[in-house]
This record gives C-alpha cells, sequence and structure tokens, in this order.
C-alpha cells in the first residue's frame, strides 16, 4: 500500500502542513513509527513526542503549535485527531479473509433458507433450514447457523461461530470468533442432587450495530428474548445468561458474567471481570468497576465498585481505612495505657477506686504479633 | 402451534378451573403474557397479578384461591406449578435443529469408529477412529469426536464441541456449542523461563445426566480421570483442571474455576465466577458464594463468601464493620479528647503529673482527610 | 503397553533396585496405582506412602532410603523423580489423534498457501490463501487458519481454533481447542450510545515454544502486534486485549484477563482469575495472586494480592486486622465506659468538672447489634 500524504488528508479531510507528496506506507504508534508512517497525537501532552517520532507525517488537532513542527515531519490538522486516524488505519489495513464469492461448494446450506444479495459464505458454513441471511453478509468459514435464523444485512460473522435455532441478528452486526449464540439458559428445578431441566425456548435477539467479541455466550431465554440493544458493543468471553436486556449504546468489557433476567440500561459500562446478580437494573449511563460484584439494583449513572458493589466514592475511602487500621490499632492501644495511667493518678489522689473496675474489659489486642 | 387447554392440562397432570376449550398458542411470563398464552404463579407473593395477567390460562398451585379467579382466565391446578409449567413449555418449544436422518455425507466418520441405532450426526462432523457412539445420541454440526472416544446414548453434543481423544461421556449427557474436553492439564515442570511440559495422558470421564454449557474448558487428568459425577450441571464458561472430580447433582454457575486436583463433593453450589485453589475439598452440600476466593477446604454444608473466603455469616459482619470504620475512627478521635482533658483535669488536680507521659504516643490519624 | 521395567529405567535414565524384569503397563499416582504400575515420590514427605502402595515400581530420587523398600516393590533412583516421571509417563500415554498423513481430502487448502514438509491436515481444517504451514506441523479439525498466517514447524492446532488473518505463529507451538487468536481488539470512539469502531489493523505473534489453552482469546494490535514471547504458557479461557506484550516464560493462569497495552514481564506468574488493568507494566519475576485485581504496575519480583492489589504481605496484614475489627470495637467500648468511670470520679473528687463536656462527642456505635 503506498498513498501520498495528500490523498490521505483528503480521505480523512484534513489540512497538509509539509510536503503533500509524502509517499505513507502505513501506520504506527507515535514512539512506534518509523520512515513512511503516519501517526498522531491526539492529547496536547503528547506533543513532545513529535520532535522524537521516525515517523514522515502526523495528524495534529487544531490546537498544535504548527511552528514547532521538526524538519522532515509533515503534518495532517484536523479536528479531532483520534478518529481521523482511525480513518486513516482502514487505507493502510492488510486485506482480511475474502470469504468467497457467493456460497463456498464446501458449505451445507439447506435448500429452505434464504439467502440476499452479495453474500459470502465461506468454506464448511453450515445454514439450516429456513434461516434467512440478509444482503451482503459475509459468513466465516466452519460457522453455523441454526434452523430459523434470521441475520439482517451486511452483517460479518466469523470462523467457528454458532447461532444456534431461532435466534435474530440485526444489520451491520459483528460477531467474532468461537461465540454462541442462543445456548439453552441455564435453568433447573433444583432438588437434591436430582435436577429438572427447564426448557428453555426463548431465543436471542441482536439488534442492529452489536459488536460481540469472541468466545462469548449469550444464553436463549427461557420464554421470550434475551436481547443485546442497538449499538452495544460485548468485548471476549463475556456471559450473557437468558432473559439479560442491555440497552442501547452499552459497553461490556471482557470477562464480565450477567445472570439471569437483569436489565442492564442504556449506555451503562460494566468493566472486566465485573459479576452482575439475576433479577436486577443497571439503570442508564451507569459505571460499574472492573471486578465489581453488583448485588443489587444500580441507580442511574451511579458509579459503583468492589463486593459487594457500593458507591466508588465510599469504595475507595474504605480501602484507605483498611490500610489506616494498624495505625488505628496503635492509637487505641496508647489510649488503653493513657487510661491505665490515669486510673492509678485517680485511685493513688484517692479522687475514686471504683474507676480501676473498668479495667476487666480491656486488654486491646496486638493482632500484628500474630500475623 | 395451537393446542386447547384440556390437552394441555392432560399432558401436565392438572386440573383446568374456567373454559377447557381455550386456545393456547404459546407460554410466557405474567406480565409478558398476551391473549392465547398459558402462564403460571408459583410463589403465593405473585397471586396478585393474576388478576393483571393477559394470559389466557394460569398454572397455579392448590393453594391459590380458586374464587378470585378473573373473568376471562382459567386455572390449571396443579401440585407444583413451576415444574408443571416447565413441561408446558416442552409443548410449544419450537423445532430445534433436525441434524441429520443418520450421518450426513458431509461428516467424516472412521471406518473403525461404532455408530448405535437411531444416531443423527450433522453436516461437517468429525467422528475418529475407534470412538463410539450410543443408541439415539445427536451430534451437531462441526462437533469433533477424538480417537477412542466413547458417548453413550441419547446424548447431544451441540455445533463446534471438541471432545479429544479417550474421554468418556455417559447416557443423557447435554454439551453445548463450543465446549472443550479433554484438552491437556496445565502441568510444566517450572524452571526460570523454560518449562517443560508434563504430559497429559488420563482422559476425561462425564457420567449421565450431565449437562455442560457453551464455551467451558474441561481439562484431561495429568494420570487418571478428571471426572464430573452423574447429573451434576456446568455453566457457561466454567474452567475444570486436571483431576478435578464434581460429586453427583452439584451445580457449578459461569465462569468458575477450579484448580487442579481438588474435588467438589455432592449437591455443592459454585456461584458464578467463584475460583477454587487446586489440592482442596469443597464437602458434599456446601455452598461457595458468587466471586469468592477460596483457598482452603471448606467443610459439608458450609457456607463461604469473599477473599479470602470464609463463613457467610462472618462476612457479612465484616462487611458491616468495615462500613462503620469512619464511625469508630470518630470515636477513638471522640475518646482521644476526653482523655487530654482528664489528664488536663488530673494534672491541675495535682493527682498525678506522670499521667500527661502517656500521651507521648498519641495522635489519632484522621484518614478522612487524606483521601 | 507392556515394557519392562529395565526398559524404563533406561528411557529416564535410573538406577533399578529390585526385579528389572518387572512388566509395566502403565502410570498412575501413589495412592491410585494399581500392580504393574510405575508410581513417584518426589517430595521426602511423601516416602511413607512407599510402603502402601500397590505399585510394582516407584520412580525416586537417590535421597531415598533403599534399604526400606518394600517386599515386591522395584524402585527406579534417579536425580529428579518428578521430571523423570513425566518423561516414563509418555512411553505409556495413549495414541492421539492421528490427524492425516498430508492433507485430509475434506481440508479446503487454498492454491497459494505454502505447506512444509511432513504436515498432517485433519478433515474440514481451512488454510486460507497465502498463508504457510512449516515443516511437521499438526492442524486438526475444522481449524480455522487465515489469509497470510505464518505458523513455525512442528506446531500443534487442536481442532476448531481460530486464527484470524496475518498472526505468526513459532515453532513448537501448541494451541489448545476452540482458542481465538487475532480476534478485533475492543476499541472503540466513544461517544454517548453511538460508538465509533477503531480498526484493528495489527496482528498477534506468538513466539517459539508458547503453549496456549482452550478458548482462551489472544486480540490482534490496533497497530503493531500483540506479542506472546519465547515458552510462555497460558491456561485456558485467558483474556490478552490488544497491544499487550508478555515476556518470555510467563505463566498465565486461568481466567486471567489482560487489558489493553499492558506489557507483562519475562518469568511472571499471574494467578487464575486476575485481572490487570491496561497501559500499566508488570515487572520480571512479579507474582500476581489469584483474583487480584491490579491497578497499577508491580514492581519486578513483587507478590502482590487483593483488589486493588497491594504487597502480598501488606495484604495478608489487612485480612487480620479486618478480621479483628469485632475485638478492636469492644476493645474501644472498653475504654469508653474506662473513661466515663474516671470523668465521674475526677468530677466527685472536684478536680475538673470540664472533663464531663468531653462526652457529648462520644457514643460507640455497637455495629454487630445491627447487622
Amino acid at each position: 500500500m503506498n498513498v501520498t500524504l495528500a490523498e490521505v488528508a483528503k480521505l480523512i479531510g484534513g489540512e497538509v502542513v509539509g510536503d503533500d507528496s509524502t509517499q505513507l506506507t502505513g501506520v504506527a504508534g507515535i514512539k512506534e513509527a518509523c520512515k513512511s508512517e503516519l501517526t498522531f497525537v491526539s492529547n496536547p501532552r503528547y506533543n513532545r513526542y513529535v520532535a522524537g517520532t521516525s515517523a514522515s507525517a502526523v495528524v495534529v488537532s487544531r490546537d498544535y503549535p504548527v511552528s514547532t513542527r521538526p524538519d522532515g515531519t509533515s503534518l495532517i490538522v484536523v479536528e479531532d485527531p483520534y478518529e481521523a486516524f482511525a480513518r486513516a488505519m482502514v487505507i493502510f489495513a492488510p486485506e482480511g479473509d475474502i470469504v468467497s464469492d457467493g456460497v463456498h461448494p464446501s458449505a451445507v446450506v439447506a435448500e429452505s433458507a434464504t439467502l440476499g444479495e452479495g453474500i459470502s459464505i465461506g468454506a464448511n458454513v453450515v445454514v439450516m433450514d429456513e434461516a434467512t441471511i440478509g444482503d451482503g453478509t459475509t459468513i466465516h468459514a466452519g460457522a453455523f447457523v441454526g434452523r430459523s435464523v434470521a441475520v439482517g444485512r451486511e452483517t460479518t460473522i466469523y470462523p467457528n461461530v454458532t447461532i444456534r435455532n431461532g435466534c435474530v441478528l440485526g444489520d451491520r452486526v459483528i460477531v467474532h470468533p468461537g461465540t454462541v449464540i442462543g445456548s439453552d439458559g441455564f435453568g433447573f428445578a433444583l432438588s437434591g442432587c436430582s435436577h429438572t431441566k427447564v426448557p428453555q425456548i426463548g431465543n436471542v435477539i441482536i439488534e442492529d450495530d452489536v459488536e460481540i467479541g469472541a468466545n462469548v455466550c449469550i444464553d436463549r431465554a427461557t420464554v421470550g428474548s434475551t436481547r443485546i440493544c442497538r449499538g452495544s458493543k460485548i468485548d471476549n468471553l463475556v456471559q450473557v445468561a437468558h432473559n439479560v436486556v442491555i440497552g442501547d449504546g452499552s459497553i461490556v468489557v471482557a470477562q464480565v458474567g450477567i445472570s439471569g433476567s437483569t436489565r442492564v440500561g442504556r449506555g451503562v459500562v460494566l468493566g472486566g471481570q465485573a459479576g452482575i446478580v439475576g433479577h436486577i437494573e443497571i439503570g442508564d449511563g451507569a459505571m460499574v468497576a472492573a471486578q465489581a460484584g453488583v448485588t443489587k439494583s444500580v441507580p442511574p449513572g451511579e458509579r459503583v465498585s468492589g463486593y459487594p458493589a457500593r458507591k466508588h466514592s465510599a469504595a475507595k475511602r474504605q480501602y484507605v481505612f483498611i490500610e489506616r487500621l494498624p495505625k488505628l490499632i496503635g492509637s487505641v492501644r496508647g489510649l488503653e495505657s493513657r487510661i491505665s495511667e490515669l486510673e492509678d493518678a485517680v485511685e493513688r489522689g484517692g479522687a475514686a477506686g471504683a474507676a480501676s473496675g473498668g479495667r476487666a474489659g480491656g486488654g486491646v489486642e496486638r493482632p500484628d504479633e500474630e500475623v
């Protein structure tokens, strides 16, 4: 891939300062970039790195002091350098897997399935009866699309994904490899050591513009639908149990687990490895810290952390108090000896012999000696 | 699907109160159900929802006050509404993936493999040498059954499951998509940065009536067998390390990790995201709370939580104490000023000048000001 | 498998004490071993088990008191019993899956792919354009090797693994089933409920002698490479985010999550379910305890645990202090009553009426009564 700086600037909508005939061959971070590569600075704090970069060109914001530009380094000035750089990356992206022009001969597609225009179905894909695949959708090798599954337009399903019967995916959805959509919810009527399976007859609905990471599990509803709403992004190895609903535009970081029937609002952020119990609500715009264990509903906009999860500000204070426990114990011990001395003094002074009776309950332990 | 209330009542063993010719088309929760759907109430606390439901019929317990039945809503009276409703769900379940009548032509089955009667082997399934598949077992598309694997009768293996060589699955086992059974245990002779792999020559045994979720990993034993005993149920994304044994009828919730050689008893419940160290025992009937980190053996019947896991009752008290730390520090500060005043008073009273010597050690910190 | 003790001793380099014509049929742990099996003791503490074992032969260290050998039990004396036993295990290992002699007819290999000598490519494997597979490498059934992927020599890729385009694997790498290498990093320009995907145009590099467990996810870099350095071992269900680097010979236990751009040093051990935030460094030789939540960089050689992770020694003291909180509160309450008595005594003695004014601020709460 070889383009001029002028061409890149035009594609990402910026103004060149420097030599617009510079040939660019790739993109990289400001520290790693080599000659003929494009890089960027978004945060003014990192402007100082521009002087030391080997990149031939840097995407910068309008606030960047253009006069400080080093010799031999050209600039593209834009409104939002990060977003502009992201678009520049696409220009240099290596060619992905071209799945197939149409249906690969090794794919097994049921006769009753309906395939849209311009679809690509890779090697060894299996599409079951009455499934429908929308226009421009790509299904990579080894993926499984179950009976009556409906997949929208321009959706990408990566290799070895499993979508079980009856699930629905919208338009422009991306599902990364190894992910399972529509496995049975974990529902049993428990009794001693012999548990009866509760049938899981619902499905999963993935709305438009949702992206789902690799090796994620989204269980079908017991009855009704587990639903991931428009524009939400789910990272790798996340567990979404039966009947969960995740609202529009929420972010679910890797290895989060959401238990059955919980409702996650719009624009929520769930940090990595957080766990959420079942049957609660996480309000719109709430933020759950990484590894938090959420045991009750979280109001809209609240930040929670820790186990059991509580307001993040309170949790942070608690961590500080816990760190100061040794000092606190020292203080209590100091007070005790002062009281003992006072008691002796008062007794000697004949003020009140009764005071010493209180000592029986005393004796501050010294835990640090027994750790 | 269209059946009468009378037919459903017969199939689930209940008595109709109301119009037994009511046509039913599906099932749903009591709040979500629409006309012509069946719903249920199990907990008497939710009886009040019956008045507001749009369902045409409700499965209720013998304790339900039949006289309060709303007009237009029929009832099916049973012993256990939840269990009866679960059976009713099966009637309305959408048709699943019909894998194949026999072996799909695209499946690759070794000549030396033994296939039972009435089996279904889906598209692109691979069955290796000397594997045996029991009568009535279904293996969905893209699953891999390794050399000498033995699968029992009426077992279901979902798409893209991998079962490595030598593993054994019993009857009526269910394995959800993407799960891996029999991967090598994580065993190395560690030495600096160059670790020698310890061969993992054992296998995995899954007994009858076990259900295993999606994207689960169950490692083969170093020597001997990793074993999941009869009737246990394992949720999605669980890690079971080499040589672990899980007793009969235990419940392992999503994202739990069990380290090598640990023995989990019968009827144990391991909450979501809990982690268990290796080489310990979790006693029969014990319950481990979600996200707990279990670092030592748990006696039978005990409930533990937190990290490091301790008795749940003690852990709960500790959380309360931690929340009260700010108050405790305030109290200690209050005591300190009272002691100072006493010391001044005693000194002024000429009782004992010595008492003030104790103050040198004092000074309660004020952590909240530095947070 | 049937070999004599003399043959095993020769293969693992030890001296026989006892009957070197003993026939051996397998290996097992010292408690589980039966007649005609080989076992071992490595730790002298377990020497006492030798008397009770049913094994026909035991691998022991040079320190073992050979004179105590029970009748009918032969010994193989070696330098390092654990390591020698590991090598003996290989002799008795059941035959694994013989993938194929060359390329299985059902595999789909692009014409532009380059295959080395002595490779085995299993049923339904898909190898895309311009991929290269090194000599002696085995790719098991259903695995996917993307466009321009480079796989080294004598590497093993298990069933249903997905390696996306442009990733690089070294020599003698092992990748267990269901693992995904090269999925897109989780990168979005966040804005309200509509997030813009940041292209992920980098790749993943897996160096020589790395072993990766089952259902692991290793995301490709946004730009540049996510890298797992030589000899590192990664357990099942681990999440490695974009642009992470893991140094030589590190150990990452199951279900760990490492966030984007974090650099893990050489010889690091990350305990099970630990979570590491992004953009930090874990120094060479550091150890992170299971379930720890690491929120800032860890110096080389340090051991950390808990959430937020801190020095393990400090964390352990804190757990003890927390357990003692009830006692501490009892102590403070005891001090309070002693002060009250002193105040009364001083007041009665006419020493200083002012002292009692300090009581207004008092009142130690009794949290345990409200739990």
